[in-house]
């Protein structure tokens, strides 16, 4: 019998995954393996790079969790700097093209995994496209900053476009170079999955380490010098001098060639697939990562997050499967973690915004505890909000921002939400106490006891 | 209508958070309140008292979450340094003794609270009552170790007996004071609610940083100087010099007084209650805190946990059902948490040795990771070990080892042992990930994809 032969378009978190656990499944013989990636890495940690920009993680090799020599010597036929161009579906095959060489191939499977990833936002505005204006999507947008930032006149000053996780976390990475910086973000506060109330904690925090925050602000075009260099970003109502600019907008999934061949796609132009990953109406094509919605089992909405910890369980569930074993993903909760400077953020479950799109009722509770016991050294401010819907008690979301060892509690709101726990059975949870880590009662349990009286409250 | 009086006996933890629970729901007219306590202290933590002899938190008073004043100011009629000697269940009565006038009296009662907490053990040995043997169960026994160690000679060498969290805290206290420690445990390994596999990894901590560890030891006599002060710990091979001896040889439930009374106990001594926390066949009785037995809801059977947060849960319960209101206290996992030196340790649900005495048959998963992205600057190693029920697969316990920010996340664990989650449902949990929180399959989740491994080659 010949070889099968399964296809990935993709090389980073959710394709390799999948391709690395199909290939522990299946030896060479019964299953011929391969990879096609526009880019010359695979296997990265685009969450990293904030860090590596910022100085935090010396090289860019850092964020590499396998080369592409490791993947092939795990007989992976890997074809890097080539991108698949075409998808036939009915005729099973995938068109490439080098891209150094321009050279094109078709390439036919029987079964085939889509990991295409998120394409970051990029307005189309006067000046976008001026030297100094980076993304940070990927390893090679990492370097191009890097280079542009080492190159900054003395000024040195940077304005971030966007206040989500990446510019939040590129504001910080900037500062860490001796920039001067400035977020400008059209909400209200940054970290817009939070209410905006947290998220003007976020604000507070970035300011006191030293970073400019303008909210409600719309960026209309960026300025440029004589050299074509940009200059600054401009605002409906002010610029702000730049000598760096960090696009950090969000992205959106990268289907355009899935689009094409008619698979299907929801609300937000991500790939609809069932829970097994398998694209919805074909038995042979899997879909991981960012190209993907994924089901909030929250709000029972399908949503499109690009998260790397997703796109790890997806490409280990397809790669399961693709190698005869077999394993689904059920969904997500929303969590969702960063820092900046000394405070930590964590989101989890809707949000309030979130909560009334689902025409849920719901009450608030939200508090200040420590991060540990109140008279341990290193106690700090920690502020939890928690949502729970009326009537049910049911857990809806949480929200935490504080000092160290603030965030990572967001689990424990997590496993609560995937269980579909009330707040009520909450307040009884077994959490772990010591003076080192926790109050007493842990802030957790403190904002769980405070939703029970809201929703007895509330009626 | 004449007052109602509720009469609690133990002014900390449990009493006291019952008291106040009740007479936030209940006015002074309609209950009247009237606790006794031994000490001269109310609503401590006595989980804080290793830190405060370790010099971290500078003053006993930090301890004191609300002082006697405080409590009196909300309509608490407090008598302090009163122990109550007798309790008269048929005639609804307890008799007290002032212990510095020696004055008695009796009280009679509507509604009782049993809060009597834990006697510390101390073993009969020979020079066990020597001055320089402590144990460090109360403020008055912290200021008594401290005033010893100020006495020390200038050796300065302390023995620390037992291997459970006080003793592993108390070790490190010592060392903090400038102390040569040595810790003596009759486990193969410090932490015996721990696996010996991971308590090992404990030992090594405390060895790397100068603590000695003495293990499968049984103390056998305190040695003493010409003057009476103790000189050197013996075991049944050799002696140890100690100018301080610390006692951490845990707790057992302080129910003289109930037994007396004929209150049902448990096997451990603990008083049984409801999930109301009324003690069985009593309906005007309650018990919480350090003297009642506690439903471990991993194995089904009733266990003595002492610990403060369940005394604070239990109090809350207590006063609401006192007051008129209604709460329940479902059970325990059996989380317990603590650090030594730059080591945290954490476990609930069983080991391996609770597993095998319920009869159950499991697998185990032990992996190695990192505290946060394993290129993000400050990741230490951490140990995760984990065990599942054969056949159904349910998680049955967590152990966790490793450098900061690694224990807390035991309450993953926590939460997922409360809603009886098998382990192969955790696999797909959306933790929280972000390089310097955790790598991008947080170790829980490592561990619980292997115990999927092991529980599928187990059969």
């Amino acid at each position: 019998m010949a070889a099968e032969r399964l296809v990935v378009i993709g090389g980073d978190a959710a394709g390799m995954s999948a391709a690395s656990q199909a290939r522990r499944l299946k030896k060479p013989e019964e299953l011929e393996i391969i990879a096609f990636e526009r880019s010359g890495f695979t296997s990265y940690s685009a969450c990293g790079i904030p860090y590596w920009v910022g100085g935090d993680v010396p090289r860019h090799e850092d964020l590499i969790a396998r080369t592409p020599e490791e993947h092939r010597e795990r007989g992976i036929d890997l074809r890097m700097r080539t991108e698949v161009t075409e998808l036939d579906v009915a005729g099973r095959r995938v068109r490439s093209r080098e891209l150094v060489s321009g050279a094109e191939e078709w390439t036919s499977y029987d079964k085939l995994v889509l990991a295409t990833g998120a394409l970051p936002v990029r307005p189309a505005l006067p000046g976008i496209d001026a030297p100094g204006v980076h993304g940070v999507h990927t390893i090679d947008d990492g370097r191009a900053l890097l280079d542009s930032m080492e190159r900054a006149p003395g000024e040195r000053r940077a304005v971030v476009v966007g206040g989500g996780y990446i510019g939040v976390e590129m504001a910080e990475a900037m500062l860490g170079r001796g920039f001067e910086v400035t977020l400008v973000t059209r909400g209200a506060a940054p970290m817009h999955s939070l209410d905006p109330d947290m998220g003007h904690r976020v604000t507070e925090a970035m300011e006191r380490c030293g970073i400019r925050v303008v909210t409600d602000a719309e960026v209309t075009a960026v300025r440029t010098r004589e050299s074509g260099q940009v200059r600054a970003v401009a605002t409906d109502s002010a610029e702000y001098p730049a000598d760096v600019v960090v696009l950090g907008l969000g992205v959106t999934p990268r289907t355009a060639l899935a689009r094409a061949a008619g698979l299907p796609l929801g609300s937000s132009g991500g790939l609809r697939t069932d829970g097994s990953m398998r694209v919805r109406g074909h038995e042979d094509i899997w879909a991981g990562g960012d190209c993907v919605e994924v089901l909030d089992l929250v709000s029972g909405r399908h949503r499109f997050i690009a998260l790397g910890t997703h796109a790890n369980k997806h490409g280990q569930v397809i790669g399961a499967n693709v190698g005869g074993g077999y394993g689904t993903f059920p969904g997500v909760v929303g969590t969702a973690i960063t820092k900046v400077c000394d405070t930590e953020v964590a989101r989890t479950g809707l949000s309030e915004r979130e909560a009334r799109e689902e025409g849920l009722q719901y009450v608030t509770a939200t508090i200040e505890s420590t991060n540990v016991a109140g008279y341990y050294p290193g106690a700090t401010l920690m502020t939890v909000k928690m949502l729970a819907e009326r009537r049910s008690g049911r857990l809806l979301g949480v929200q935490i921002v504080g000092g160290a060892g603030s965030a990572k509690r967001i689990d424990i709101a997590a496993v609560a939400l995937t269980a579909r726990m009330t707040v009520d059975q909450m307040t009884a949870l077994d959490l772990a106490y010591a003076p080192p880590f926790s109050s007493v009662w842990d802030p957790v349990l403190v904002a769980a006891r405070k939703a029970v009286s809201k929703l007895r409250a509330a009626g």
